[in-house]
């Protein structure tokens, strides 16, 4: 399947070698990988002094395979007894990225282009649209600031960053062994897929709108150790399995490739297009969602043959695309917006979650949130799946429920309390000893897992986009939208929690 | 006619006052004005020991009013016997800008996205799309990098650069007085415009796609003044006419700000989409071409009133706001991709170039160029009038022809030499010395304007987008997409030229 011979290859691999790897490279080597003007602006910047200590990364994960770490989506990583204090009890920075607006700031533009427009162009264009990666004492980020970021996970002091091309970054940073991985690609289509999609329903997201691909990086100094180049955008994280890289494209592609050398392995056009759906890669299968239509496959991460595929009945076209999938026990689950009914001015939806077999595909069960008005680009809920429970927002009726996994029966719902133009409730919770973290809107939330009351709230500013926390010890940490990252206690948000 | 008190204003004011101005602002401030985070790679960085000396501002002009210089997009400025040497003679250097890509190289990622893709992606997302300003001796320059850029004209050096805002610089730096005028927009949609362009025929370039606006700079520092922000992209370079900034947008709209404080003057909605037609304003009078539909407007100056409106019979709907049109001796000339037809699997269109009563907009004559394969984006070529003549390039068949400017009749035709799958000859010519130089594909040529025969020609590397020279006595200014700003002599062009 791989086609890397073609005259018009979908996937080019470019491989810098060693000659990425180092520091001491010469400033023409670096000035001929990508276009980075030596010493300009976008130029890498490598801190080593700001790097953490031995002590200081000790209760991290030592490796970062999925989008939300994990097919489950539930980034908590308990800290053990050997964990610095500061980790257990929870430190507090935020730190500034290129972009950064101040976090009490309505957002940029809004009174020319709306609070539901500046929120979302907020998101896309200047801060962090997904959640941050926590691995060995340092918190790697993606923005769409055109930067990708390593930060000290106690101190908040820059380690490295690096813009190797302009794009805006979507997605978290995956790390495993020395390299970070970091997906180039952008929200937008240009005029000329504008005018294919009104004559033929399809179109490539990304295409000729900055660049798109997967850049390997040097862990630890950020620099550029090879990239594959794709025609669409590759949009949100991949996933990492088995020694191999696998994410989609706005072409309507599914590639895996080889992680230490980035290496084609295989490729499947699904048709369609990627669009914020990151792959779940459990037991040898990858569960990614596309758009247009709106489809969930099931594919042999070997050899990427599709398995099987499904839909939401009535699901609206981008839906499923826009929806990481979350899969545990055997179940995948996902949630699309449905049927669509307009009425004079207002146009309202519904919001189905459904739950598959995993080895078959065969619908376990579905259930219907309430329906409500359209929010900004149809976008679903993250789920996330502990024990047996399934916990999903809606960005529809700003609500947060809880699923028996098993049966899809509601156990509770909880109402975001904060109301926002351009809808709430889109990254998944995070779970913690009883209680459900989660980023929405302006503020971090913490909902007993049992009940659905309310336990506490912080206020943040700015505004979550497809955020989860990603929780260590009594640390949380977050990327927001108005292009900041930030780590907190828990205790700040849960009166309930306390050093760990 | 002014909306701005409307809940969602069109365009939308933010005047920093004197606090802008200055360079002893607090980090507060400024940070709190755009999203730039204070000592970040964004923020603006002021070199005074570059500013070029009194002597060095001697025969450049003092003001630039019009994208191209002039209605006439003849960007060309004679050098008077005080000027320096080095400006008479001609002086030589390369500028890296942030993304600066070596000249030498093939487009970024070409590989994977092909060669005419990775052309076009380059000068719309990368580089210089448009021509630099050159006032007083310094190069003013609006790159896609997100930077716009003050260097000495001399040396070459930085004097200031600045990003106040996330977005693709499409334009050519405006100056009078103590401003400079840049306009934010981008080429990109969203998925949203997407499916409202498949539905309706319209869409709103730029929205949610980046910032778009324009942004009032302190020519000196490259502070920031103030700023409007409007809800559609505003490309390309706005015109500058008794005190009025007068752009049009991609939402369909034109406005007129005043100049000094951005204070809303007048708004018209025609409806389509502005593109990369420039207004050319002319005897109290503004003629811009809009896109989808495809119709060239005369508005008045004073109040926004359109006076008439005229199409290219068989234009394909974005080529005339595509085309920023020149105007001359009561004539505007401008032209469109005409008549696509598609055989198997290639698709032809012609190429019209149209001249139109300046008064009453009754058509004055019409020429056919020869009918071609389609370029990328359907793009025409800019009209230059000098004298009794316009010349006009038209990417279909990569031409430039000389037509007599009252009757149309042909006098020649140029056939650009190099090849280039994303079409070239769409930047204007400039006249000097019985001359033309046109900057197109990778080189620069110097063409007989009597007898279209080649004179010369300098091989620079990289692309040029809708790129006309600027010329300086002997020098010739360039801006290029892989994100150079350029100096040389017009001897290296042209044998027959000389020092000035």
């Amino acid at each position: 399947m791989v086609r890397a011979s073609l005259p018009l290859a979908l996937l080019t691999l470019s491989s810098l070698g060693l000659a990425g790897g180092g520091q001491g490279q010469g400033t023409a080597a670096r000035a001929s990988q990508t276009p980075v003007a030596p010493g300009g602006p976008f130029d890498r910047v490598y801190l080593p002094q700001h790097a953490p200590s031995q002590q200081d990364r000790v209760g991290f994960p030592h490796e970062w395979l999925a989008e939300y770490a994990s097919p489950e989506r539930n980034a908590f990583f308990a800290a053990p007894a050997t964990a610095p204090q500061w980790l257990r009890r929870g430190v507090s920075w935020q730190y500034a990225e290129a972009r950064a607006w101040p976090l009490a700031n309505p957002p940029y533009a809004a009174a020319a282009i709306g609070e539901a427009s500046g929120d979302t162009t907020a998101t896309q264009w200047m801060g962090n649209a997904v959640g941050v990666t926590a691995v060995d004492g340092v918190i790697y980020a993606q923005s769409d600031d055109q930067f990708v970021y390593a930060v000290n996970a106690r101190t908040g002091q820059l380690i490295w960053r690096t813009s190797p091309v302009p794009t805006t970054w979507m997605g978290q940073p995956l790390v495993q062994g020395d390299l970070v991985y970091v997906n180039a690609g952008t929200v937008g289509f240009n005029f000329s897929n504008l005018q294919t999609f009104a004559k033929t329903g399809h179109a490539v997201r990304g295409a000729g709108v900055a660049y798109n691909g997967i850049y390997a990086l040097d862990r630890q100094t950020g620099a550029l150790r090879w990239h594959v180049d794709t025609r669409g955008d590759v949009m949100p994280t991949p996933a990492l399995d088995q020694g191999r890289l696998i994410f989609s494209t706005g072409a309507g592609d599914v590639f895996a490739v080889d992680a230490r050398s980035g290496q084609p392995l295989w490729h499947t056009t699904l048709g369609g297009m990627g669009n914020m759906s990151s792959p779940a890669v459990v037991g040898g299968k990858v569960y990614v969602g596309m758009s247009a239509p709106a489809l969930l496959y099931c594919l042999d991460a070997a050899g990427g043959r599709v398995l099987w595929k499904a839909t939401v009945p009535q699901a609206v076209n981008t839906s499923l695309g826009d929806v990481s999938p979350a899969v545990a026990q055997g179940v995948v689950v996902t949630d699309a917006i449905t049927a669509p009914q307009t009425s004079g001015q207002t146009t309202t939806v519904g919001a189905t979650v459904m739950a598959f077999d995993a080895q078959s595909g065969q619908v376990l069960w579905q259930h219907q949130m309430p329906r409500g008005p359209k929010p900004p680009s149809y976008k679903g809920g993250v789920p996330m799946i502990h024990g047996d429970t399934v916990y999903v927002g809606s960005p529809v009726d700003n609500l947060v429920q809880a699923l028996d996994l098993h049966t899809g029966r509601l156990r509770w719902s909880w109402q975001v309390p904060d109301h926002s133009a351009a809808g709430s409730a889109r990254g998944p919770a995070t779970y913690h000893d009883g209680a459900l973290y989660i980023a929405t809107v302006a503020s971090v939330y913490a909902v007993d897992a049992q009940t659905g009351h309310l336990l506490g709230k912080k206020e943040i500013g700015g505004r979550f986009g497809i955020v989860s926390p990603t929780i260590v010890g009594g640390t949380m940490y977050l990327g927001n939208s108005w292009d900041w990252l930030i780590a907190l206690p828990l205790s700040q948000v849960n009166p309930r929690a306390h050093g760990q």
